[in-house]
């Protein structure tokens, strides 16, 4: 039966790297019975600019009824100024939210033929391989009550409310057990439990649920010191599971750790594997529309969504040997570009890729 | 008028390095009239062990009466198990929220005669010098509601509140203007606006602040995106503003890229300079009690008290110089060591600086 693809190009560079995932799903169809069927349409600032919210109600349906997401990037200078309640990156959060993505996978994977992109020291980074669990519809991203008020003595005050059940802490957790058991067997769970109650709750579910996985060498940390240890020593790292928003922050530090973001796919997943698939990184509005942009976190991306939700595994591991390849071959984007090597735009970068399938 | 400086050690490393800035202030009182007298309690686990609570209520009335504290660092693996209310943490969060502390500066300044102890790469990270401005009194560390509840469906969830009123973020956003005029005019403003409506509050309080400070450049910052910068390129910083828990986060995230924590001193003011000195690195539980910690961040915590606090300007830069050489000398504790140097006790550190003096 035919699999239903919605892909969400959305603003900045959005539309440049999802036409090249594009192009080497389309190379799959004809070469490798890839029977998927592909619709596009508008989220972010992209959907604001035409429908007056950055993702139509039509389109959450699109997204309900497919098999799988693929999300290029949304927001922008262009939207800053808009009330947060209609901003691009409530489309995204829509998405993520409506389509129960608990699950948001983010792997800091340093390419060992981008071992010099990083600002760290070779030493410190090389054979970095980190899975940051994080989870995605709960937390202070979705807490209520959330707003601005105004105080009796006449001044405004902003609130937003940092909240985890126990079923939330438990579902995501098994997640990060589950990874950890098929990669290191090692789980740092993140928190802030000397402070927050809400994480105090995060860590005492953690440890209830850790006697299910023996095998699993699980330990806490502090996300000041998650944040330190990520540059002190980031080969500690296996499996790091945390909240919403430090999930957010640790992810995006440990992605660029490997000096390579434009690298770095990720997947956000339901119960059902399920899900939506985008790149690590942002829309970069600095670069949008000039062909520069790197395109390889998004083929990545619909690589992991083959191997999630489209049950396609054979695939996934072809698009990833494709994008060794090029790398081997030299092929570089302004990104990762360094001396000796071939500079290439996003779409020789994307053809590139299909050539190598 | 002979100054009141209330010293608090701590736990872990805490009494070690306390004693060492003890010693110098001492030496400071005989060499160059310097009139304080010192007092010394317990703070955190020290003092839930003895009064089971981490700050009693006549430590709290010391601290009040006191023209400076000076800390050394709370918190460790014994203390972990207990109740939130009770923990180490909770003795910290007191003296700041009772003594309206509500301005945190901490330095983020490489050593050029540590240059080799970061983790980065030494051309990105030569001549790093920020100053995180942190919100200290208010945000989600003390927002009320807070707590466990259990929901109808018999599951207990946890719950903080991040809040920010008008008052809050303007005397936080002044403080960090005026940091930036003494400095590199230039200052960033970290939230997470895209998201949470107290930080749009904070990002729009922030911009209204500007127009008073025109010399100063200001710009504005996602939270995910200060923790990536701050590794790809941190020289782009000078002063940083943000609240309570995201500058928790981007503090320690900031002084591990200096490679040196072990050096990085900080004050917490309240609007009137009084003021709580304490190094940027915590307890060190695992190194207590064996003469191996680095004294050199409580030093030059002392010499911020003699800047802001006690008005003596010309011995904080005493201290300031006395470290510097100490370093020219290649004593290094430890953390800091690298081959060629010598490796000296805390102790004999301190004995150092004081020599130097
Ligand atoms: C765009 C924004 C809402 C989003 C987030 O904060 O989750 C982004 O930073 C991410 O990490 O996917
Ligand atoms: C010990 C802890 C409560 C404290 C904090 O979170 O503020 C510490 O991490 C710090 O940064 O001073």
């Amino acid at each position: 039966m035919t699999q239903e693809v919605l892909i969400l190009p959305g603003d900045g560079i959005g539309p440049e790297i999802t036409a090249e995932a594009v192009k080497v799903l389309v190379a799959l169809k004809a070469s490798d019975n890839l029977d998927i069927n592909t619709t596009e349409d508008l989220v972010g600032g992209a959907a604001y600019d035409v429908h007056g919210v950055p993702l139509a109600d039509e389109t959450m349906a699109k997204a309900h009824a497919a098999d799988a997401v693929l999300l290029g990037a949304v927001g922008g200078y262009k939207w800053e100024s808009l009330d947060i309640s209609v901003r691009p990156e409530k489309g995204l959060l829509r998405l993520r939210s409506e389509m129960q993505l608990f699950a948001n996978l983010r792997p800091a994977f340093l390419y060992p033929q981008l071992a010099d992109a990083s600002t760290l020291k070779p030493e410190v980074v090389a054979g970095l391989d980190i899975l940051i669990v994080r989870e995605l519809t709960g937390g202070i991203y979705f807490g209520q009550p959330r707003g601005v008020r105004t105080l009796e003595n006449g001044e405004r005050q902003g609130y937003n409310t940092y909240v985890y059940s126990e079923s939330e802490i438990k579902r995501i957790a098994h997640v990060a057990f589950q990874a950890a058991m098929k990669r290191n067997k090692k789980l740092t769970s993140v928190d802030k439990a000397n402070v927050l109650e809400v994480t105090e709750l995060w860590r005492e579910v953690v440890d209830q649920i850790a006697p299910e996985y023996p095998e699993v060498e699980v330990n806490h940390m502090y996300v000041d010191n998650a944040a330190m240890q990520l540059v002190l020593n980031p080969k500690q790292f296996d499996v790091m599971v945390t909240g919403n928003m430090f999930g957010d922050i640790l992810s995006d530090e440990a992605s660029m750790l490997t000096g390579s973001i434009g690298m770095l796919a990720s997947a956000s997943l339901d119960a059902n594997n399920k899900g939506m698939y985008e790149p690590s990184h942002g829309s970069a509005p600095d670069i949008a529309g000039q062909n520069l942009a790197n395109p390889l976190a998004t083929i990545l991306s619909a690589a992991m969504m083959l191997r999630y939700s489209l049950g396609r595994e054979d695939l996934a591991v072809k698009i990833e040997t494709a994008v060794g390849k090029v790398l081997d071959q030299g092929l570089r984007t302004g990104d990762i570009f360094s001396d000796g090597m071939t500079r290439v735009s996003c779409s020789e970068m994307g053809d590139a890729v299909v050539a190598a399938l």
